[in-house]
């Protein structure tokens, strides 16, 4: 039953969080893999299998959106849970370390969460109850987020909405974009911004044979050309996603490699989709959002999150910005089309966690969450250590939580099996963040010190 | 400067909020419609008057989703903000009472809000502390739910999708549906559900004549048939909003009547998307649920809420039922499809606020609940009773805390206007429900006791 239960999820789910790297790190997770699955008895083994049974259903006579039936989303990650499941199975006693999981750990700083207590008990008073607040955002919150991540760059408020996570706001802006849009991506990359365009209408079939969609332009992203696509090879691209430091090969794009993306957008006409929501984690001098490059308030729209900075990824608040200067072929505000959709689609993040929002950026939830962040990075340096020192060409981790390793010549999934199999250590395939990925493994720093200081001795003890 | 403040949001907002009945309640809402609309300084009144200046702004090259183009919404609300305003600068003294708006107004019973304090505060523990939850929600409170409101009725936590509100889940049904159906939807109706069909590409042009888009069912509900619509008149119908008890008109379908309803589904091979945000406040024995209807769970879908029952519209918590037996025509699961849509287009509700839906539903939320409810219900009757003794033709109350006043041969717009003029009591005009709601205004219950009372002295001033 216990296997069949985690087999089922990997036949329906399309899980974008499977492809965070969201591997269940418990039962608890599995099993909500198992009941997030209503369509079981009608599920896609069973229509294989007992076709005879299916056709005794009742069925509506609404076609299925052709979009969804595209999605070949859904593989990588729950075969990754299978496989982790199958291996406890194996080995009962022993103890799997996840650091494929890019799932935040560590507690929120006090100063935050009793921020949000106090607004939750406010709500229940007549003089701290509110209702609807604005859909875009709470104004002072928005203003705070201007001032405190966007100071002298011409970031307004009225350009600041909050949203309830990065990953909401990349499906609202695919449907502000509509279907007849042209998106080119980083290859490798976060799967959200590649399932949304498919679930959008933007993209073909997907391609078995390249692992491609078709109409997406991947943009190749290796060590060769250090992490930054070769723009020369694009032919169309109406929307370009980009990420910034990058999820998931660490990598954070130069000023230069910048200018150099917006000078491209500016001469394509193309709009960018920057992706800034590991930018707190950067230690060098690359810039820490799309619009510290001169120009870029014409090209780009920036979305971000709390997720990574102050363990909101359960909370939920993060934020986009959509410059008022950045307008369609017809002059129209894109902004405005957002705003649109910000009404009509969403209804503002929970005030609850808008309070904790405005907390983190407080002098003392800055510090906190900096402090949140060293740590973090401090696991990522162990991380780093333990890969070079066994002679592994080793990328990322300076400027992002993640760390890139290569296996030149082995495939992700032979090294992802064997690390499992050997170290009782769950990473993350290259592969599945794109065809770009493959010969690499993405090793996630979240996690407790001890467990990242063990994974690091197994991992020494199996590649000596 | 004031003025102009507030004219700009009229030309450029369409959120769907303001369809809602949200009537700026104050300065601060009427702030946020103006510090929300970035574009300002190439909005449409500049793009028109000077089109030279706009000419000089740098433009993408990308085209304008032309299903945004085609949204007319936004006209009705923020004019009447600029109505109300405009109204308060030409009697400063006035105390201005709102029966428009649909927020709650009254503090979330304490059992609740601490719950959520509670939750919270375990966040800053190495114990409490949870990162990215199940994107379907919490199984524990997706149980509850089932077992709360779905008792008996064969609805499985796995059918049910927990959400940050039902409004953002008819955005993401459409996403699931995408632009091939055709939706058939109550006129009057909660507008949502249009403008969200006309983004996903569902509809044609807005035709002013006749107030209505088109390749959308508009399915008149009035007194005459009893506010349920004639069923026969549907040419076609892929997908049917349904909403009961209804806003704007109060109005529950009876048993007999979704049995019809749920029958002409299964000839037509329809999907019902049922929206019971109000089925708490039911008076008689219609159903609470469409699942109460036998076999409504092979060709329904239900949106629900906790907005309206503990005051949780600023907190941001709904659900979903999507019952497994519910079948694309080729035999796919409509909830296999839709479980893709949240784990890629959304990370579950707040963790906070999901604490805070499981307080509801334990014994002593429940029983807060009821009591808040039943305090909006006396203010219903109130209203009820203001208009039914001077004369008027009065619908809805019974089972929603909207009011449905009808005004026989004369413009839902005057009546607004007389209202505001005479009393100061700010209203919602019918027509901005749809065109089926012309000759009615809609008084919202959710007040202050103190405020209802004066608002219903009043008007029985003015229509004595």
């Amino acid at each position: 039953m216990a296997s069949s239960a985690l087999q089922i999820p990997a036949a329906i789910s399309s899980s974008t969080s499977a492809f965070l790297g969201r591997l269940p790190s418990n039962n608890k997770n599995i099993r909500s893999c198992e009941v997030s699955l209503p369509g079981r008895k009608h599920g896609v083994c069973k229509c294989i299998s007992s076709p005879s049974a299916e056709q005794t259903a009742y069925k509506t006579k609404v076609t299925r959106n052709a979009n969804m039936a595209k999605l070949q989303a859904g593989y990588l990650f729950p075969e990754i849970a299978r496989r982790r499941s199958a291996h406890m199975m194996k080995y009962p006693d022993a103890q799997v370390i996840s650091l494929g999981i890019g799932d935040t750990t560590e507690p929120i700083p006090e100063v935050i969460t009793s921020s949000m207590a106090m607004r939750a008990h406010f709500l229940s008073t007549v003089e701290g109850y509110s209702g609807y607040g604005a859909e875009q955002g709470d104004k002072k919150l928005r203003a705070t987020i201007a001032s405190t991540y966007y100071k002298d760059l011409g970031i307004e408020e009225s350009d600041i909405f909050v949203s309830d996570g990065a990953k909401c706001d990349i499906s609202r802006l695919q449907l502000l974009f509509g279907s007849e849009v042209k998106m080119a991506v980083q290859d490798p990359s976060y799967p959200a911004y590649v399932d949304s365009s498919v679930i959008t209408g933007q993209t073909g079939l997907f391609q078995k044979d390249i692992e491609k969609y078709g109409d997406i332009e991947y943009m190749r992203c290796v060590p060769e050309n250090d992490f930054f696509p070769d723009l020369s090879t694009i032919s169309q691209a109406d929307v370009i996603f980009f990420c910034s430091p990058n999820n998931p090969t660490g990598s954070a794009a130069t000023r230069e490699q910048l200018t150099h993306l917006v000078q491209f957008a500016k001469n394509n006409g193309s709009i960018i989709v920057y992706d800034s929501a590991y930018a707190m984690y950067i230690s060098d001098d690359s810039p820490r959002t799309i619009f510290e490059i001169p120009g870029a308030k014409e090209v780009a729209i920036e979305i971000s999150s709390f997720s990574k900075y102050a363990g909101f990824t359960g909370v939920r608040l993060g934020w986009t910005v959509v410059p008022k200067e950045l307008l369609f072929a017809d002059g129209f505000p894109v902004a405005k089309d957002f705003n649109r959709i910000v009404c009509t689609c969403f209804n503002g993040a929970s005030n609850i966690a808008q309070a904790g929002g405005l907390a983190c950026l407080s002098p003392e939830g800055l510090k906190a969450m900096n402090e949140t962040i060293n740590f973090y990075k401090e696991n990522t340096k162990i991380i780093v250590d333990t890969f070079s020192s066994l002679g592994f060409n080793v990328y990322g981790g300076k400027n992002a939580p993640y760390v890139w390793v290569q296996f030149p010549g082995r495939r992700s999934w032979d090294v992802f099996a064997e690390i499992l199999e050997k170290a009782h250590v769950v990473t993350t395939p290259g592969s599945g963040f794109g065809p770009g990925g493959e010969s690499f493994i993405r090793v996630s720093a979240f996690g407790h010190r001890a467990n990242i200081l063990e994974a690091a001795k197994r991992i020494k003890q199996l590649y000596k």
